[in-house]
């Protein structure tokens, strides 16, 4: 069993030994991995640390306000809103693998720019054991890394050996709060995978509303901590409805809600009927453009958790 | 209540008397409706009247067969496949009001054929009183109908006064097996509008094995009795899934199983989790182009009981 005092105490001096009087960077998403290893990072070295928050503009409600009032009184903290550029690559592509690559190019590029703004010279990352054990080891700590626009970091992984459930009595230890230590997986490229299709900034407020409402119940029912995620996905299907007496042609909103130990596998459970026809009526009730709504029913395998 | 006894006889000496020795058509889809005006008719006036089944194409699995079977060996029974010129006509619509008005012209256009073929005078229509209540009686009988082509037939509606439950205990009577009597509705433009977006045969195919699988395991777990209506819809909404050990990507069908009492509301019962389970993970086995099942959860309203 992780002693979690020993291991921040051991943490934070083998930190202050590899950064010692240099700036570091982090790319803080407010999930617990990252979450984590800033908080680490910062005991060790303090303002010099730069927590970088990227607002790609496909966020959940509330999400970049969360975490801004989270971690800009614990940290040297900066939220950047690039939601413009990324919507900008994003436009007119609909393969969900072609949206995950201009995310990621993206994101390096605004990083990369904060970094060297700032200069830093080493890049924490919050790797965690699975991360690199899936990968047969080929990430070694301490190594470098090259940006594309040339820049070079030295890698610090303070809880590469850790597993998830490690990372979070970790977190909690050190006063993280319950909301960002028990937080469900949200994925770096947000709400891109979970609008299927295009991508325009309405449809991304539908989803981003209709998943409001899924994690407002779902928090009211008390299944926010036995499920591992739950969350709404706008499909591209269009569906007749009748809102009134007029017929009516709006967006399948599908809802995901699966438990899952590691993510390597996910099921859905049996889930009370009572909540899935309040969030059902909720959705079409108070997002206007959605006419149908269906609870998805696959596992992983054959399905994969998120819709792409 | 309706003595369905009386009923039947004083319905065919009614119909003895409007059509004589003429000749008679109608289209014969299989549903209950259809079924019981076809018995009734041919009671009356034997093989002049001819029952004509379109199949456009769009049917479920083994129904042509199955309508074919029970219908031949009591009726002057034709069975018209007429699928190519549907498919022809529907290619690259996406529009469900638009395969909707397809589906109907072309149909006329097939049925008109026949019936000058015949040289029918008469046109049997399995009208119900909802049919023409809710038009509020526009619809009179024995008034003509003239078909676009220009042949002009004289109505004969036998069962125009009766309602569903009605039908169906007339049905019974006249010796229809309880699969027809009590047989779920199905749209007359089929398939067409649950293969949402583009139909091809592939897709066709597709929502045809899915729904067949529904429609087994439903009637296994005892509830086709309780259901309105139950089935699958083959959305064109693409999900990444895993099969084996390699990424795919595959379509979303929505299971849709509702109660209503007349169709113009209904609503999703509580279902068994078990069955649910059972034709998701059957339909993504068997059916290798679905990577991912949900089970629609709205109401009829907002939603209607068809996706289109």
């Amino acid at each position: 069993m992780l002693d979690p005092s020993d291991f921040i105490k051991e943490s934070i001096e083998g930190i202050k030994k590899q950064i010692g009087d240099e700036k570091a960077i982090i790319a803080l998403s407010g999930g617990v991995d990252s979450s984590v290893a800033s908080v680490l990072v910062s005991e060790a070295i303090g303002d010099n640390l730069l927590a970088v928050f990227v607002d790609h503009g496909l966020l959940r409600e509330g999400e970049a306000e969360y975490v801004k009032e989270t971690f800009e009184p614990r940290l040297n903290f900066d939220c950047i809103d690039a939601s413009e550029e990324f919507l900008k690559e994003l436009e007119g592509v609909e393969d969900p693998e072609e949206k995950r690559k201009i995310i990621g190019e993206v994101f390096i590029r605004v990083f990369e720019r904060e970094a060297e703004k700032e200069g830093a010279k080493f890049l924490v990352q919050g790797t965690i054991a699975p991360d690199w054990i899936e990968s047969e080891g080929k990430i070694k700590s301490h190594h470098n890394v090259a940006l594309p626009h040339g820049l070079v970091l030295e890698l610090v992984e303070p809880i590469r050996e850790l597993y998830k459930d490690e990372v979070r009595v970790v977190g909690s230890e050190m006063g993280l709060p319950d909301e960002i230590v028990n937080r469900q997986p949200f994925p770096g490229p947000g709400l891109a995978v979970r609008v299927v299709g295009k991508l325009t900034p309405e449809k991304i407020e539908i989803c981003r509303k209709a998943n409001a409402i899924v994690e407002e119940e779902v928090k009211k029912e008390g299944l926010d901590e036995s499920l591992w995620q739950y969350f709404a996905v706008l499909t591209d299907t269009k569906v007749t409805g009748v809102k009134g007496d007029i017929r009516d042609f709006g967006y399948l909103v599908v809802l995901r809600m699966v438990e899952s130990w590691d993510a390597m596998t996910a099921n859905v459970p049996e889930l009370p009927w009572g909540m899935i026809r309040t969030i059902s009526a909720r959705i079409t009730a108070e997002v206007s453009e959605v006419t149908h709504v269906a609870l998805s029913v696959s596992d992983k395998p054959p399905s994969t958790i998120e819709f792409a």
